[in-house]
């Protein structure tokens, strides 16, 4: 009875274009395979980077979104670890459990890497459609891997912790697993988009004493303050650089910084505005048009510089134990959904995300 | 008694020119400063690069020399931890134990930071010269604040132990104190002068079961395997990058690698050896004529990126271990010594480091 769905899915037919709700078929789920009923979707800015800034263009058709949390329909052969009816959340980064690098408590990489795009059971009016970082949740039913889907707690709102599957693990991990942010320490975050927020959220939890949130949009001061920053800091409001600003405001240089934007001269400002002798500067914010640059000096005099994907955790149990966190009240996510819509307003979420106008739009896509 | 010393120095009178060897004043010491006989120092490419390679050339008319050991001649008011007669080795970064940074056990900075090259005790008929990183070896006597002087064991032979006051504890350091590299971990070691042999030695301390020495002399590569070298490579030997010679050689990159010549592009290619999840890459090399760059995937991937300044060791607690460590046979230093010259040769000293053609020379200043 494992036939092909046909469902709703918004395709992206081309770079730079607006999405276009489609009739889709999604095929059964092979070795190893899962599909999964979406249920909700966050729109993401990783999204819309793939979407209409990357330079790399040949990513289309595909169907976009990656954070997201659904319900398992079916399951193909070799499956043992999901049945029908599970809650699930769907990983662009997955943990087979058996690699070198998923053995390593160093690292939430896996050898099986992000999941290839191309490797796609998405198609449409016979044109397959490649399924972005191998998950594709702006549709009704999607099919991933089974090493890349997380199970969760069955109690779990499904519109809420679906932003656990990439900005608030990416930004709160960065801070808990990433940096390992200690007790008393002093903390700036760059951008308060979601990651941002999430950052300072895992600072909070860490209980660093000092959280300077820096944004050149005022609008995320508040968000900031309710999550727990404890200053905020306008880059706009001062001629001189914001990384001489910060050192100034703590004597010498944050303990530890966060870049949540994907902006390589705020990379490199993250960085010094960390303490030299032991400053961690953690990059978070995805880009892959430029590269960083700084002056040896800033390393050679004690800072760190490091990055994180998903925020240093491995993707099944992380997902599994933020949940578990949301659901005993320890971890705060309804506070960064400003806005909830449908799957066929995608466009709408698309351009309050591009304009900073919200932290998440949350999509419904499928009756859970 | 404590009066003018007349002694012969040398003295570095404009950028890229051969040192003079002059008659000099050395002054009494000041309060907190102590006057040392150097016996002998070694000459470091820091000088060299100061002298005839920076684009700051105001630091002029100078006494270069900063890796040098001696005997204190005599004390001025308030010093209270030498005496005349004490074996001592210079440091170009102090530490006062006092400040909040020499109380850190994360960093071996001190708020007082390097020396001043402006505050000068010597001179040259009637004109001040700078003094180095507020050293000046390339002096038969200088005149250095208490906190900048490591007392160490009488037993030691001068004209070997001179090089732990730069080179041996930089690159031994970097790997041991600053990127902590691990039993049975792999590592690289970029540039293969005395800085980077000394990080080859640390790496080997460490019990690290593969040592790759990187260099495009391959005249260096004998000492690196009397010094712990597992591999060696020679980047002109391939076509590819060696970043990525090394990733096939490990199989995923090194855990640990160390750039030890201040070249903006090994920096680079140090970092993108180093395996993706947790590999910490050391700039232990100085430059500040240019700023490195990396696509920031290399970070968010998990690597470490840091550098180091002297190793990481405190410089009056670290100089005395490590001359400890020499004499109970347990650190390598006169292997590092391939030439023994005069102060009066000091231009001939210059022209082999310039050329590659030493690791290090120590010349004879007074005699002990």
């Amino acid at each position: 009875y494992e036939s092909v769905i046909r469902c709703k899915a918004a395709v992206a037919w081309e770079f730079n274009q607006p999405l276009v709700i489609e009739e889709v078929e999604v095929a059964p789920p092979q070795e190893k395979e899962i599909r999964i009923k979406i249920v909700a979707t966050g729109v993401c800015q990783s999204d819309l980077y793939f979407l209409c800034k990357c330079l790399n263009q040949t990513m289309f058709p595909a169907v976009f979104g990656h954070e997201a949390a659904g319900v398992v329909e079916s399951i193909g052969p070799g499956v043992t670890e999901f049945q029908p009816g599970d809650t699930v959340i769907p990983l662009f980064m997955p943990q087979c459990r058996e690699c070198r690098l998923c053995k390593s408590p160093k690292t939430n990489l896996c050898v099986n890497g992000c999941p290839s795009s191309s490797r796609s059971r998405i198609s449409c009016r016979g044109r397959k459609l490649l399924q972005f970082l191998g998950t594709s949740s702006f549709s009704e039913f999607t099919v991933v891997k089974e090493i890349s889907v997380a199970k969760i707690d069955p109690a779990a709102p499904l519109h809420k912790v679906c932003l656990i599957g990439c900005a608030i693990c990416t930004g709160y991990g960065a801070a808990v697993n990433t940096a390992k942010v200690e007790a008393g320490s002093s903390c700036a975050v760059f951008g308060l988009g979601a990651v941002g927020l999430a950052a300072v959220m895992g600072c909070r939890a860490a209980a660093a004493s000092r959280i300077i949130a820096v944004d050149i949009n005022p609008e995320k001061f508040e968000k900031a303050k309710v999550l727990g920053a404890t200053d905020v800091v306008n880059p706009n409001d001062h001629s001189r650089p914001i990384q001489q600003v910060i050192q100034e405001m703590t004597s010498g240089g944050v303990d530890f910084s966060f870049e949540c934007i994907g902006n390589v001269e705020v990379m490199r400002s993250a960085l010094e505005s960390c303490a030299a002798g032991w400053g961690v500067s953690v990059i978070a914010g995805w880009t892959d048009m430029q590269n960083f640059s700084a002056p040896p000096i800033q390393l050679m005099t004690g800072r760190k510089w490091t990055g994180t994907l998903f925020g240093g955790f491995k993707g099944k149990d992380g997902v599994a134990q933020m949940v578990r966190a949301y659901l005993d009240r320890k971890l705060m996510v309804d506070e960064f959904i400003t806005h909830n819509l449908r799957l066929d307003q995608v466009n709408e979420a698309v351009e309050l995300m591009k304009n900073g106008r919200c932290v998440r739009a949350v999509l419904s896509v499928a009756p859970q």
